[in-house]
């Protein structure tokens, strides 16, 4: 039951340099936190711009919105895709213009879509009458895209039908949108988060082609397919990198709108600033439960409600990193809350070594994306993490 | 595929006028918010106590710790289960005496020991030799009680093997916390949140009658037994009345230790604030995804982030009612977050009236535990939800 002596493959994560420069700067800081790598977001987004000259990259806020990052990549020329209020008004706060960020959430109120309106934003997306009617009458004449069904197959955080409608209701909407004086502008999809089967694009955008050319029919000419993110993140699982999704990606549009290329917008977020953070947390106990048991349960002062939500079902496995050698032993990761959902991983085994012990650090690394801002306000009494930028 | 004309049971959940009262309150303020009634709460603690009044209460604060509450349950003379030094902070800020005080939570740092014990807390649950040996440390001569594992069978919310230790490992505890001068004191379990199974108790009871006989055989004289929480809410799946459980262990606790009582201590939460509290949401959007589907989709502008986590896996059905009669149909209900994830009932059916539509009110109940203080802190930019206490 012992296994070899191992050492966790940290640059297949993170460069050993960018890694240090976090672990020194986080030397004194309290814990839990995360650090952010400014750098990294930097090189991850001019990568996807460099595979994909003619794109244009809306940043899924959600996956981060720290202020700094949004500063970095509006001087670097991204757009933004917003969910809410909340954050149009931040990036506006931020000095972001208008004219780059569209309204990417399908679910919003009457209200809101005149809020965003008046603040001078144009883009909007729908997938219902009812939406499309509230754009219409709070948004006249906006560019509207339409998002349709994906079954997010292969993906690891896989998208529901939640969002989106049947190629049917779609092609109704784009009349429709006509009809009451809006701009029909393109088509939206997501082939679900982290998505690791590139054939799911193809598929996508192979629908796109058909309401394209429906359109065309009916003399409406759509300018844009959005491609929606899905891009993953480093995380265990083994992924392509970027350039094989990018170089796919463009094979498919190149054979399906052959004549004439269509506006491509991306809405990347996980891969984009995943990488770029760290989560610095420190054990509290080793322990085991029975005197027979070999596996002993590792509880961090990090947990599910601090911001590892996507543990939920074990579906995102972070790669984990103890700066200690030696012979590594299975163990199961838990959170500090009272709650018992609060387990990190306790089917899939994380191995550690041996001589881990209460006050170690342990580095969680590719938590940039959805972790600091889904963290609870205050279950168990404990704050929200702490986010640190590194530039 | 129409149902009858139906009218949700709404007190079966609420009283009519309790109801009425919320509603009118909540009447114009902005949705989402939560509307906690202190009466519920007041009568629920008092019901439990006269159903046991041998029994200390020490109020589960994690289940939600808004500062009415603590003051409201202090005066009546409750104890609290705290889970955090930022929740001691707040209840001796609040005039909680530190004898008043358990440090429920067996996971905690070595510093946090020290802080609760320099507060004035002399009360700490352990279930490992490594906290034990903290606790011995930094809190010398304390009360220890120490939890062991139960397997949460029956529960609808259950714990896990996170929390206790086998009685083996525990009575070896009690004796290492005699040797090291602390004071063994008692032993804890948990059956589980929103038990239903009351049998649960009876069997968990065995097992500190074993470990109550096996520590006075060694010269140990144990006097408390705390029987965590696990006593229900009302959610849609049918519960005993408080009694049966109240009347049960009672019994169990009469057959186990005719000779002597222990004392008893209970760590209830969730029945005490749960049936308090109504979420007050309104409709964004009914919508379908085909054109011949009849399930429409109904958005409510809070989630699964914005404070009803509990509704993973579909956990917990909570009472949802709309003030409109009529034909009902079947729905799936979601969240207003661009998360596939914050899908709140799509596998359960939720009937409501046909006639709703968008802008409508949606009254979630049984929402007073485990909601707000889990909210995400801005995630999709979407605050945490308000909360409003009516006296």
């Amino acid at each position: 039951m012992t296994p070899e002596p191992y050492r966790f493959p940290l640059n297949r994560f993170m460069s050993d340099k960018a890694f240090n420069r976090i672990q020194k700067f986080s030397k004194n800081l309290k814990t839990p936190c995360l650090v952010l790598d400014l750098d990294i977001i930097k090189s991850k987004y001019k990568e996807l711009k460099k595979e994909l000259p003619a794109s244009t990259i809306f940043y899924a806020l959600k996956a981060n919105p720290h202020d700094e990052i949004v500063l970095l990549l509006n001087d670097l020329g991204s757009h933004f895709d917003v969910a809410s209020t909340h954050e149009l008004d931040q990036l506006l706060r931020l000095g972001v213009s208008p004219e780059r960020i569209s309204y990417g959430n399908t679910i919003k109120k009457r209200d809101d879509v005149e809020y965003f309106f008046d603040k001078g934003v144009r883009l909007f997306v729908t997938d219902s009458f009812e939406d499309l009617r509230n754009i219409a009458d709070k948004a006249p004449g906006a560019n509207v895209f339409f998002r349709i069904l994906t079954d997010g197959t292969g993906s690891d955080w896989p998208l529901s039908r939640k969002f989106g409608a049947h190629p049917d209701v779609v092609y109704s909407l784009i009349l429709k949108a006509k009809e009451w004086g809006l701009s029909p502008f393109g088509i939206s999809f997501h082939v679900g988060s982290q998505q690791r089967d590139i054939g799911q694009w193809d598929e996508a955008l192979a629908r796109c082609k058909y309401l394209f050319d429906a359109a065309s029919e009916a003399g409406i000419r759509l300018k844009m397919i959005n491609l929606g993110g899905g891009f993953p993140a480093n995380y265990l699982e083994q992924t392509n990198p970027v350039i094989n999704y990018t170089s796919e990606i463009k094979r498919f549009v190149e054979e399906d709108f052959a004549d004439e290329h269509p506006l491509i917008y991306l809405e990347p977020g996980r891969s984009i600033v995943g990488d770029a953070g760290v989560l610095v947390s420190e054990i509290i106990r080793v322990s085991k439960k029975t005197k027979s048991s070999y596996q002993p349960w590792v509880f961090l002062d990090v947990g599910k409600f601090g911001g590892l939500i996507e543990t939920i079902d074990e579906s995102i496995r972070f790669p984990i990193y103890v700066d200690k050698a030696g012979k590594e032993e299975e163990v199961i990761l838990a959170g500090p809350t009272c709650d018992s959902m609060d387990i990190l991983y306790e089917k899939f085994k994380y191995t550690v070594p041996h001589s881990i012990e209460e006050g170690d650090r342990v580095y969680i690394l590719t938590t940039g994306a959805y972790t600091q801002s889904y963290c609870s306000i205050n279950f168990n009494g404990f704050p929200p993490i702490r986010a640190y930028i590194i530039k």
